[in-house]
């Protein structure tokens, strides 16, 4: 048995079942093994950045680390972007990387990089073999290592000739750790309280035992970059950390005290000349009950000892919007009147997000998978990933349009694996966020030059031809009426679609 | 003066009037200084690869290096892969990364990431600001060092307060050092001669001497990766050494000398498993005469002194070929019949390529912009900057369809600036070059799986409507007749085109 086909294996074994490729040479031997470990997924991606996203997405939604398998140091690389996001939201993956052989990398050969360097700008961890016959019991330690909660990068760099070798024998499975139980102090009483949510408490039971404070005067906050977030009607909302200080400021003024759990003090996304960079009061006191590595449900648990349910206060169901300009609220309350309850968003909205999410408290139930490195690119394959682990699931993506050419290449694995993935693209034409971030660093002079840095509409981006060019139905949709229509069906129907909606206004 | 409008003026101070950027909220400041210094040519890229491959085909052309302006380090990030192509041409770039301000790294918010691991991947020129006021130094030491013979990529990190603070005095411009001259001793006489030219001599006057050797018995090549190759009727034409080791040893068969000038001794793409990395003959000696940072164009004129000049023996040129079946011979007679005289041709077609660059030599001269470092996604960018670089020349990309889907962004800048780019793709719906590798490597069984990862046939791609959607003008060819009308059709007009070739037969 070659080592690649231990190496396959040993991540079944382990429930690692997909594999998000872009192989070349140096991975042949992976891929030939496919056919002889037929419990393993090999998903094709036609650019690296699809891979990493998609296995983030894979993670966020199964709970489980899917594979990368990425061709040497610069296929690492146009990965990188979305391992920094993925990172961020400490989504679990297992990412392989194939060297050149170890005869081979005496010569200075065109392909031949650092891709142990490429790799540490992501996860301290990466894993080398000293053998083929090592190949299984290493990727055991770096699976191992992949879910050590809350979930991490983990590398193996896999020189060709430990694939093509004899290998040992398949790594064995041992039970996963259980993340760190953390000592939660008594809390309460005097003073202007808040919590605020990371991790696996933004949704399902952290939220239920986080309305309970809540109702007894808490305020309840939601980390900005928390990896997953249940949001809609049908359970306790509170809201996000806004993007801009100001705002972010508004929400925690007056606060006397601050409990962390699964998160960090929130600090702003950028820095600006005259504003602050950390949010909280300076003089509201941190209490961390759980780090990110902690059980934050068990502390959510023990705060919440003795304190009744919550009585639950939805907001009401909303209908599709009547005839008018194509806007930003319109194409949020037409998601939340259509949206099928237990469906999944992925959003880059960037600049567009605010009306419509304030639209999206009304939509049924959903799991809300929000932009957590800040790399942009990361919206279309959090989706092929996150389409992949629940195939029964409606996926949306609410996406740029700048932000959504940095990895189109997404929409190809959609309509090749025929996933479950609606995409809207919000057609403002231009880098809108950086309109605002220019006026908001200061920067005067908005010249005809700085204006060519942001503007996108010389030529048109044509996002119905790049997405059926791509294999993906597609449409434009100027008015209301049309995105209503076009919205309702892609919701009725499986399978692929881009809808792209032409701002009229915000 | 702030420190952004102080780095322009110090980069166009030194000739760096041109900059590929995909900028973010970091870079601001440089973006809104842009106005200020109308000498700056900026050039926006969609995503961060265009940028970084865009810069690597500017400084091949135009011998001088153009800035690169990306954003943090996941930004960074996605131009790492075709950096390390402009690594491997040993192009000169100025690297410029807007960071967090410095206040605002204390903090770790979401884009946050060693900006230098990112950068040194590729570079260890990484040069950091002490302060504002020394931004005009710096810069200039940064361009020094990217100009340094034969050229490299030099990082500038730059926080983004020290962009909007008052900047010090503009950096002042030194005179570029010359390379080494090399020390060439007395070389030829008895036995079997080779020479293997990189760098500046595999073109003009390096090609002229290296004929003269030619004429007297000596075997010339040109370094496989040399970063741009002068070919076509009109001047001499060595051969490139082959990409497998089998066809590149019989190249080098029975040498017992071989003479490096701006060369390394050749080595194989891959190891094999039971093929050779090294590909020159045990025995052959080795003669460094010139290393890649000395004048070869000097060590050339030392070892051809007293050698008259060679005659010229072309090829004959071609005509169209007649109707029949689109094959790859069939297309490369057509370009080598229609390509105007000094064109300029990126390739990255991979499998289609050596029926196509066999009939190229019988096309007017032309400069050849090869594949360097083997990282997938050059192809395109590399063309957009060697049209800003040589805006009179045409300039014609030949691409593999999977190639083309890594960095397809560059047609939007091409569109927006109208450059005169008409890009062949060459589409087998394949990745063809892998059929190869996975025979070579000996990994058997082709099963279904294995067959899934190199088919990029389901879903089809459209080029025409890719292409379309990024506003470049494309035809989809699928007849001798056709393409010999389209591609002749392109080359009396200006301005970006695109014509997927679909390929009936090797």
């Amino acid at each position: 048995m070659t080592g690649a086909e231990v190496l396959l294996r040993t991540l079944v074994a382990h429930g690692v079942e997909v594999c998000f490729a872009n192989p070349g040479t140096s991975e042949m031997h992976f891929v030939a093994a496919l056919d002889r470990v037929p419990a393993m997924r090999g998903v094709l991606c036609l650019f690296e950045g699809v891979c990493s996203g998609a296995a983030d997405g894979y993670a966020r939604m199964a709970g489980k680390p899917a594979a990368t398998l990425l061709h040497l140091g610069p296929g690492l690389a146009n990965g990188l972007a979305n391992f920094h996001n993925a990172r961020k939201a400490r989504s679990p993956i297992v990412s392989l990387i194939g060297e050149h052989s170890t005869k081979h990398l005496a010569y200075d050969a065109p392909l031949t990089s650092d891709i142990a360097a490429f790799a540490g700008t992501v996860s301290p961890e990466i894993h080398r073999l000293p053998s083929a016959a090592e190949i299984g019991p290493t990727a055991a330690r770096v699976i191992a290592a992949a879910c050590r909660y809350p979930g991490r990068i983990a590398h193996l760099i896999i020189p060709a000739d430990f694939s093509w070798s004899e290998g040992g024998p398949v790594g064995e499975v041992s039970p996963p750790e259980p993340p760190p139980l953390p000592v939660v102090p008594s809390l309460g009483g005097e003073g202007n309280w808040g919590l605020l949510l990371g991790g696996q408490t933004a949704r399902g039971r952290g939220l239920a035992l986080a309305a309970r404070l809540a109702a007894v005067g808490w305020n309840v906050f939601i980390d900005r970059n928390a990896s997953r977030v249940e949001m809609g009607r049908g359970g306790f909302q509170p809201e996000r950390i806004a993007y801009f200080p100001g705002p972010a400021q508004a929400q925690l003024a007056g606060l006397t005290d601050l409990v962390l759990v699964e998160a960090k003090a929130p600090v702003s996304f950028f820095g600006y000349p005259d504003e602050a960079s950390y949010l909280a009061p300076a003089t509201c006191r941190i209490h961390e009950v759980s780090t990110p590595e902690q059980d934050g449900l068990a502390a959510l648990e023990s705060l919440t000892a003795g304190l009744p349910e919550a009585p639950l206060e939805d907001p009401p169901p909303l209908l599709p919007p009547a005839s008018g300009p194509l806007t930003l609220a319109a194409i949020g309350q037409a998601i939340a009147a259509l949206l099928p309850a237990g469906s999944i968003i992925s959003d880059e909205m960037v600049s567009s997000g605010p009306p419509v999410l304030a639209a999206l408290r009304h939509a049924p139930r959903f799991d809300y998978l929000p932009v957590t490195g800040g790399s942009i690119g990361q919206g279309l394959p959090v989706a092929v990933g996150a389409a992949i682990a629940c195939p029964d699931r409606k996926v949306v993506v609410l996406e740029g349009d700048g932000s959504a050419l940095y990895t189109p290449q997404s929409w190809w694995t959609m309509a090749r694996e025929n996933l479950d993935v609606v995409t809207v693209i919000f057609a403002n034409r231009r880098y809108q966020i950086l309109d605002i971030e220019m006026r908001r660093t200061g920067a005067n002079g908005f010249g005809p030059w700085a204006e060519a840095m942001v503007d996108i509409s010389t030529p048109l981006l044509d996002f119905v031809k790049i997405a059926e060019g791509l294999g993906v139905p597609a449409v434009r949709v100027e008015t209301v009426d049309a995105f209503v229509e076009h919205f309702g069906a892609a919701m009725r129907q499986r399978g692929p679609r881009v809808i792209e909606a032409v701002i009229s206004a915000p």
